[in-house]
């Protein structure tokens, strides 16, 4: 099962790994817990029937049942705490309720955690000794698995590389630094200076009416508050010189982000993946260029930055391999 | 053994980690790498000598070598490799020499690692699942111990959270870094800021001879070329505004570092060793603030700050461990 903010995907997997069927439905969180487990209850009911041969419904095919659920989440206690993406999801016995309907083995992890075992398993990073994935979507999500296993911190907490500081000059985050991974690269942080961007232009252009207009400065014609990510690096591919300046600024600290988890791990393998990620092209020189620079004290080129494999299904994935390892 | 660019120590060991002798004596290492290992030879072979409780010499004694060595060391082929410390000492087969003399196993690691080790056997950090060590002296040593185990990154490589990134407008650093850790808050960029400091203000005093004199500005009786970390950390407590000024800027990025330890490793104990943290006490309010600002994606206030116990022989303790643990 792979539960996000939006919607909720459950998968039936063989124990080779194959994919046999999958479904999803909205999860519609704010409508209370209870009948958010209710309905990851009717997609697993429906997959057991799917993948029942007979016409018997089959209970005993399912071996256990691996969840993976933006955090925070407590892996030990089997508990969903993250009532800023799921509002009312607070301390929330996902395992309990899954093990008393189906009497199966549960497993409850973070989502980036069950996406880096995804690409450990099928993917991308596919047994390799050790393997950082790093999603890059509104935020910035890592996790680190040695040897197939999630590292984990104490009381089994999930560390979060996505808000490692960078540049305690830039901006405040939530999260209580300045200038974290996230505030300077993520697909927020990208519409951010975006828009702070446009703002400040379109100042600047009312100031001297003389400035030459830059060739393709299609930020002219949008509204501020409708400019995404996507439109950036949309953008920024079609040549507009303040989309493709902002895309540079995010990819340099990026790049950053990503030297510090080869300086502090050395990883056979990076993977990246998310949203922002459908725009690695833009990434990849500055990453590359960073890596080379920043071969001195550790192998830093030797570490492979590799596009995640599983795409969005890295996280299904990923939580069934925590039954099927254990 | 522990082997550092002036000094090489060696201490007998129980396999309780008591420290039966322990000898020194200077590495000189320029004389050559030969004439190096024989000094090592001759120091394990007095200790030999003094631990044996018969008068005769008894081989026997000895079940194993452990040698910490300042980096690049290659633990799999049991090499040093670090002509920038030791000079002369390329590719030097130090495993290979003691196993040929003693015929017992022999085991090399970087002194980092050693020391974290030392310090999770018998030290502050006694039998943690996670402790992260940190030495600051001229430069900034860091090392990961999980489960007693050093992690190491891809090829045996050591990780160097020394030269993490914290603010990229920072000075350049030999690693190719701008703004490094050790770049930032280490012993010799201390004694830099200092150094600059005095400068831009001798200039600021010949400018403008109306300013008052600042309560215990000792740094005008200094000649900037002599100025050190030590210097810099005794100017600061006896109240010399300057000196903390650069202690408080060298304690805050200082503690953007152990935020970043704790926020990519959420380790349950970071230990704090070396010459710098003889000033421990100017950086502790800095890194216990930092600590509960960024508390709030990770536990980062459950994650204890301690300084070494095993103070100088940490190496020596640890380098021992290598052996009681294989």
């Amino acid at each position: 099962v792979d539960l996000g903010g939006t919607l909720v995907r459950a998968g039936a997997f063989d124990l080779q790994g194959k994919l046999l069927a999958q479904r999803e439905a909205p999860i519609e969180a704010a409508r209370g817990p209870e009948a958010g487990l209710e309905r990851i209850e009717a997609l697993i009911v429906g997959l057991l029937h799917f993948v029942s041969s007979t016409k018997t419904f089959r209970l005993s095919l399912l071996r256990g049942i691996g969840i993976g659920c933006s955090g925070p989440v407590d892996p030990d206690k089997g508990l969903i705490n993250n009532p800023h993406t799921l509002p009312t999801w607070e301390n929330v016995p996902v395992v309990a309720w899954m093990q008393d309907r189906f009497a199966v083995p549960v497993r409850l992890e973070n989502d980036a955690d069950v996406a880096a075992l995804g690409e450990y398993w099928l993917g991308a990073g596919k047994n390799v000794r050790r393997l950082y994935a790093i999603t890059v979507g509104t935020g910035i999500g890592a996790a680190l698995v040695i040897d197939g296993q999630i590292y984990r911190g104490l009381g089994g907490s999930h560390p979060d590389g996505g808000h490692q500081v960078i540049d305690p000059s830039g901006p405040p985050c939530y999260c209580g630094a300045h200038g974290c991974w996230e505030s300077l690269a993520s697909g927020s942080a990208i519409a951010r200076m975006a828009r702070e961007a446009v703002d400040a232009r379109d100042v600047e252009l009312a100031d001297s009416k003389h400035k030459p207009v830059q060739a393709g400065s299609l930020h002219r014609n949008i509204d501020p508050s409708r400019i995404d990510a996507q439109w950036v690096a949309e953008a920024a591919i079609k040549g507009d010189a303040l989309a493709m300046q902002v895309m540079e600024r995010a990819a340099y600290y990026f790049s950053l982000g990503v030297v510090n988890v080869a300086t502090l791990f050395v990883p056979e393998v990076i993977v990246l993946s998310g949203g922002v990620m459908k725009s690695a092209a833009l990434f990849i020189p500055a990453i590359e260029a960073a890596m080379l620079r920043h071969n001195v004290m550790v192998p830093a080129a030797k570490v492979r930055i590799l596009p995640a494999q599983l795409g969005h299904l890295a996280g299904l994935y990923g939580a069934a391999y925590t039954v099927v390892q254990s």
